[in-house]
Formats: structure tokens, sequence, C-alpha cells
């Protein structure tokens, strides 16, 4: 058999253990948007099945010895640049897993499963006890694999916290974090108050009914101006808002909808379309292969967020959908197109995350990142969680949680043991922020979006950032597509120019 | 180990084959209901992927073994009545499967998922010619299947088209199916002609607009009142109606609504609910074993068409639902009961079987069953089916479909592979008739209806039908339950007592 032979009999068993995966990802959505809620302990066991399956095929001797046989440096120099990516990727996934026993991983997808039920319910009921030990159960499981991974994978790492956070967003830790919050923080904090003095947008402009069906129908209108397509993806309904790729041509966006607030659903779907857009985008050559994924959390969350921020809350966007906008809901919008852009950029203090603006949505994430970072380390419980939250809520944000479900229930992500998942959104943001600087080199954004021409915007991430699928690391590739490693003063230059401007000061 | 324990090691085996099965069912239910379309290519991967795996674990080395050992009489006897039936049934399947090489099936499960898929569109734009060659493939597999299976497991059958009825309702042959027709046949085509002249409901009655979103309601409401559990179950929309276990607790309906066609969306609710609540009253020891499956699926249908025919079509159940029909469509309703009964009830020869009535669907189904015979026999090519189609529509209802959406296109079934199940639609509608004889023994079942107690109708099916699962053979079943083997007699003295009433003759 010839090394091409080989490596093709090797890409078929990946996608084999990807068709598992696929299935689970199916599961899982479904769980989310469809699932009657008396099949939660089925469900969490089919899971547990389809997923173990994969895990066992994934963590095989077959598996090990394909890629210790293509990482020969022999062997790999009669691979192209992209194969060589492949095993690379596919190598380090399984490093990580192999140091998990069967028995953790087990325990913690059946724990995911289940949690993501708890949760649900103790959010609609507003009742943190009722997810308290599930949450407890899901934190051991979290701490116990934050050790193995420092003693086997990460022995130089200062925090355990870091190995977490290197799952989502390799090569980002703790202290340089702590470095960003320091710049960041205070800038925010003064922005905040800034802007108190300035004049506040008219809020009561979008204090107005709007059908949900009609919402759902601007969705789509949106999302198929960005370039999603719907022929290979499909919009729905989930409490929580998420994007998903089950298989290369079925990545699925939800959102939720309701009547007296149009930016969530609007915005929301603009998030997830720029997520769903950076699925869409991968190359075919990469489907089913171990680069057919972003490569960082951050880098994916840098896609909705350019989506959300610097295109769907800037002024040129709401130009341009204006039209759409007045036939769609006749008489909604009388006022100044310009007071309508402000109105969709008003910086008010409040409890969910998801619903911050581009000022305040950080300290949020700030928030999280120093619970996860205290909690991983066992220096709180989780029974101090919900206090310790309105504590610092009321600490950052000036404002406190008046029940759990506004407070610590509010995110799905350690209902699925996300641990370390949080700052990717943070970094979503300051990746996208140097994004924008690069792309304006190249064309005039502004007018771009406001004349529709939207897929400049998408083919521009699309070539640079979607088409690379995992080939690059997030902080080469940041450092590939803008020429400079991270630098979070471009994102505080831009939400400092943009609010200042709205708030008149 | 003890032979409890090794019993309970081999139900956990089981277990986690059923797992797969599931999570392969839920890709073919989103497959229908959900999934975009340019996902199919992928999508059949993923079902292949996981069926395969499924279909490996239960033809393992591991299963005969288990099989063998609890088969031995001094074993066999240490187990309850329910672990011998568990025992039977999965030695049966398996038996089923081991003949089928495993090239054969991959190709079954390959060509059903895509077939589905092209059907659709083909349905969609009426063109045969665009389904043709993945029928033609979906045929050659299943005679190739029915030779093996008169081979190795049925080699006293004198039809190999018998084999593939076998699959769907043991014991039942084309020669035991000829004699039915034979009687039924000559009833029903003089039922028609009697009906002819007598008195013809009044069809204007449902010639109205119902709005779909309230028609849901209203399915809601009477699936409700069946005794359906939407705690285990849901309802949604697809283009052929059908309903699936997902898990034991993930009983899922769909059902199709038009605006201009009130009995369509009502009485497929009816009918996928009689379906539902035969899954769901499976007793819980019965979960995730061999005996959590319908008996055969003429037992099956022959729940579905209680509820639709004898129940949802009956008088006492309109005048049951009259003030609900009231409040969701106000108005609507002014005539007499009787009269919007004997609409709901109109003897009228049509093109699709899911439309038609009592008297003319069962010749809708000896059309099917007749074709099938040629066609796994090689008497007719593919290419001959949509003229062969036509000519016996014409021949049995005197109509001539005017395009093959309207005809040969108009079932999923052939899309799936599913060859021999059609005449368990027609025996579901003998069996029910059957049924109903014996129930009235005990209750006086129009009062009941009328009344809203249709628990009691549900309670009666599930203790003698749904708790049994597929511990007795269908034609065991029937025997124990009505005293009596198969008797079309039943049948034929229901629906013309009825409709003779309907048309005042």
């Amino acid at each position: 058999m010839t090394v091409k032979e080989k490596f093709n009999e090797f890409k078929e068993y990946l996608k084999d253990i990807s068709l598992f995966e696929s299935a689970a990802i199916l599961l899982n959505w479904d769980q989310q948007v469809k699932m009657p809620r008396g099949a939660a302990h089925n469900r969490a066991d089919m899971n547990s099945a389809v997923q173990m399956y994969a895990f066992e095929q994934f963590t095989s001797e077959k598996n090990a010895d394909y890629l210790e046989y293509f990482a020969q440096p022999e062997i790999a120099e009669q691979l192209t640049f992209e194969e060589n990516a492949m095993v690379r990727v596919a190598k380090g996934e399984l490093d990580k897993f192999k140091v998990i026993p069967k028995e953790l991983f087990a325990r913690r997808v059946k724990a995911s499963s289940l949690g993501n039920h708890i949760w649900e319910e103790a959010r609609e009921k507003s009742d943190f006890a009722l997810f308290e030990s599930a949450l407890k159960e899901l934190v051991e499981i979290s701490i116990e694999t934050a050790h193995i991974y420092k003693e086997k994978l990460y022995p130089e790492s200062n925090n355990i916290y870091d190995t977490l956070i290197e799952q989502y967003e390799s090569g980002m830790t703790t202290e340089k974090l702590n470095k960003i919050k320091e710049v960041l923080q205070p800038r925010l904090t003064d922005l905040i108050k800034e802007l108190a003095h300035g004049t506040k947008p008219d809020a009561t402009i979008f204090k107005k009914k709007f059908d949900v069906s009609k919402q759902l129908e601007l969705s789509r209108l949106i999302s198929e101006r960005m370039g999603y397509d719907y022929k290979r993806g499909l919009i729905d309904v989930s409490v929580h808002p998420f994007t998903t790729k089950i298989s290369p041509d079925d990545v699925r966006i939800t959102t939720r909808f309701s009547e007296s607030y149009l930016e969530e659903g609007l915005f929301g779907t603009v998030h997830e379309t720029g997520h769903a857009l950076y699925e869409q985008g991968l190359p075919v050559e990469f489907h089913w292969t171990p680069l057919a994924e972003a490569t960082s959390l951050g880098i994916h969350e840098s896609q909705s967020l350019f989506w959300e921020n610097m295109i769907g809350k800037s002024l040129p966007f709401w130009k341009n959908i204006k039209p759409d906008l007045d036939i769609i809901f006749p008489e909604a919008f009388n006022e100044d197109i310009v007071d309508i852009y402000r109105a969709a950029n008003i910086c008010n203090p409040g409890f969910i995350r998801i619903e911050a603006d581009e000022v305040t949505y950080s300290l949020h994430i700030l928030l999280r990142f120093e619970i996860e970072n205290a909690l991983i380390n066992g220096q709180i419980s989780v029974k101090e969680l919900p206090a310790l939250w309105n504590q610092k809520m009321t600490e950052y944000l000036g404002i406190t949680p008046e029940n759990d479900a506004q407070g610590v229930l509010q995110d799905v992500h350690w209902s699925e043991a996300m641990f370390g998942y949080f700052p990717s959104y943070m970094l979503g943001k300051l990746y996208a922020a140097q994004m924008y600087k690069t792309m304006e080199k190249e064309f005039n954004i502004p007018e771009a979006v406001e004349s529709g021409e939207w897929l400049k915007v998408r083919e521009w991430l699309k070539k640079n950032i979607h088409e690379m699928g995992s080939i690059y690391k997030p902080n080469e590739l940041i450092q590939k597509v803008t020429g400079e490693v991270l630098n979070p003063a471009y994102f505080i230059e831009y939400v400092e120019k943009k609010f200042k401007a709205i708030y008149k000061l």
C-alpha cells in the first residue's frame, strides 16, 4: 500500500468516527429544540452510547498507529501541507483524549446530557437549588479533568484552570487574560461612567410590539443577505440560541424571539449566522477531516461578533435594512435613521450576558472568568455561586439580579461542563476589531454594508478565516491575517470611538 | 455467574444496540421533518454508519452465543415467560439478519436514505423518471433479499413475495391474501355500486377554510383526549404523516395540514395517535428489550384504524367533539350533527390512498399488493409502473390519475424498500373490526365515546394489545383477544351496515 493509499484509508477511518459524532450532535440539537421533556433519561443513554463509541474508535490502537505512522518525518514529507495539518490536529486531539479515563469521559457525557435538562427546568423556575447537585457533579468532573490535563499534558502550567481554557483557545492563559483585564476593565468602567453623562439614545424606539412570525421572516431575509445557504441549513427556536454543524451540509441556527424585544431575535440571528457562515465556508476538501473545525472558539466567536457588532450594530446596516423593516413592520419606525441606529446601541448595564451591549459585555465575561477560576481552583463552592455572582454583578455593573434566572442560571455552558469557554467570547470581540482594521484596508466596509454588498464582507472572511479551517492555531491565524499578534487596543479604540459618538460626547 | 446475572448482561447488550437503532431512528425522523435538502448525501452516510454498527453488534458472535445459551432447554426453564419470549423474538430477528450479506444490508440502508430523498423531489415535481433509477435499485435489492430469504429461511414458500410479507406480518401469504381478496373485492365493488344509488351526504359541509394553526390546536386536544402523553411525545408536520418511537419516552407523531382539508389533518392525527398509543402503552419492563415492539405492522395498523375509523368516523365521536369544534372554528358547522357525521364518511373513489374512505381503501391496497407481487416476481419492470398503476386504478376505482404524484409516486414506502408492507394496512382494518366486536361485549362503546370517556377504549386496547408487546405473534394475539382466528366477515358486516345507513339504503 502506498502512503497515499494508506492516508486515504486513514481519512475514511476518521470520517466514520465523525459520522457518529455527527449523529451525537443531532441528538443534542434535537434535545434542545424538539425533544419532549419526559425523554431526558433515555436520551442521556442514547447520547452516551453514541459518543462513547466515537470516543473508543478515536482513542483506539488503530488510530494511534495511523498517527504515529504519518508523524514519522520520512512519511510526513510525502504528505501535503494540509495532510500534515490533519495529522497534527488529530494527534493533538488524541493526546487530550488519551489522558482521560474512559469512566471519567462517560461520566461527563451523562452528566452533561442530564445536567442540561435539569438546568432548563431550574432556569425556568429560577431555582438554583434544583440545579445544585447536578452542577456540583459537573464541576467535580471538570476539576478532575483539569488535574489530569496538568499532570499529563501541561506540567508547566501555573493554574489548573488554564488547562480547561486551553481546550477552547489554545495558547491562552489565566495570566494573559488577567493582563487583558487590567487594560480593559478600567477603560470600560470609565467609558460607562462617561456615557452616563452623554446624550442617551431614545430607548422607546424599540419599545414596540413585533409579531414573532414576522421577526422570523426578517431573520431569514437578513441571514440570506449575509450569505447563509438555506439549502444547507435551517433556523429554529430554542431556549438558548446556538449554531450547530450536524454535517458539512447541515449547519443549523437557533434563535429566540419575543414580541416585545426585536433586537434579541434580530441580533441573535445575525450572531448565529456569523457562526454558521464559518461552518458553511469550510472548503469541501476539508469535509469530514480534522481540518473541518474552527481553529478555536475565540475565532469562531470573532465571526459571530464581527457580524453582530461591527456590521449589524453599525449605521450603514440600519440604512440598508430600513426599507425591508418598513415593509415587514409598516409604520413601526418613523424616527430618523441615526436615532434608530443609536437606539440599537444603548449602553445599559443589565443582567443578561447575551442581551448586553458592546461596552458592558466584556464585564459579564470577566465576572464568569473570575468565578470559574475560583471554582476550578476550589476556592469557592457551588453553593456559594448565586451570592458570589450577585455580588460581582453589583460590583462590576452596579446592578443586583433579583433572581437566579437573571443571574447564575442564565447560561447553558456550565450545564454541559464547558468551563473555560467564556473567555473566548471576549477574545472574539478583540479578534473581530483587529480583523476589521485589516479588512478596511481592502475596501470601504461601511459603503459595502449600506449598499447591501454584504457578500464582500462574507467573501473576505471566507477567504481569510473560514477556508483556513483549523490549519493554523488561533494566534498563528490572527498574525497571518492581520500581520500582528492579538492586541486589545483595536477593540478599545473601536468601542470608545463608536459609543462616544452615539452619546454625543 | 448465575443465569439471571447472565441474562441481565444480555439485556444490557441488547439495550446498547437499541440505543444506536434509536439514534438512527432520530436521524430518519429529522430527515423527514427538519433536515435541509442539501444535507441528503451526508445524512445517508450518517444513517448508514450508525445502522451498520447496530447491525454488526446484533449479528455478532457474542449475540449468537447468548441466544444459543438461553435457548438451551435446561437454561430456558430458569427464565420467566417474558424472558423466554425475549430470546425467541431476538433469535427470530437474528436469523433473518444473519442470512443477509453485510454488503446487501449496507446497500439497502444507503439506497433507502437516498431513495427517500429523491422520491420527495420526484413527488413534488410529479416526475416518475426522476425516481426511476433509485426505485430500480430498491426493487433489485428487495428481489435479491427475497431470494435469499426463500433459500435460507422459508424453503417451503411458493412465492418469493411471501418472504417479504413475512417481515411485516408473520404467517401471512400471497395465497391467504388472495383468498381475502376473493371475498372482499366483489363485496366492496358491489357496495360502491349500491351506494351510488343512495343519498349522498352533503360534501359541502367540510368545504370551508380552516386555519392551519387552529387545526393543530384541535389535533392536540383530540390526541390528548385519546390519552396521548405530550410529556413523552410531540406532534409535527411532514410530507407523509408517520409515527416514530425514538425512545420509549419519545414517541412522535407527524401530520400534514391544509387549510381547505380539515379531515386530512384531523383523521391523520387520530390515526397516528392510535399508533403512538400502542408505543406509549408498552409496559416499562419491556423498554429496550426485544418485546418493546409491536408484534406486527397489521396489529399496529389495527390500532390506528380502530381509532381513525371505528371511533373517529363514528357519530358519537362527532357528537362529543362538536362543542370543541364550535369554540375553535366558530360558526363553521351549523348543520345537523348527523349530516356532519355523514359528510365525514363519503364514499368517493379518489386517487390518494391516505385520503380514501373505508369502502374504497382496501381496493387501493389490493392494487399495490398485486403490483408488488408482480414486481418482486419479475413479471413487470419499474418502467411499466406508472402505466400499470393507472390502468389498475381505472379498473378498480373507475378513475385515472392525471399525474404520477396522484398515482404511483404518492406513497413513501417503496422509497425505503418497504415491499410487502401495504397488505398490513388492510389486515389492520380486519383486525380492528374483529376487536371492536369483542370490546363491545365489555362496555357500550358508542356511549363511552359520546360522553368523552375515551380512556375506556384506550385502557381496553392497552390491556389487551399494547401491554402484550411482541410476546405473541399476530395470529396468536388475535385469537387470544377475540377467541377466533382472523375473519374478514366482521369488517364486511361493519362497513356494509355503516355505509348503507349513511347512504340511507
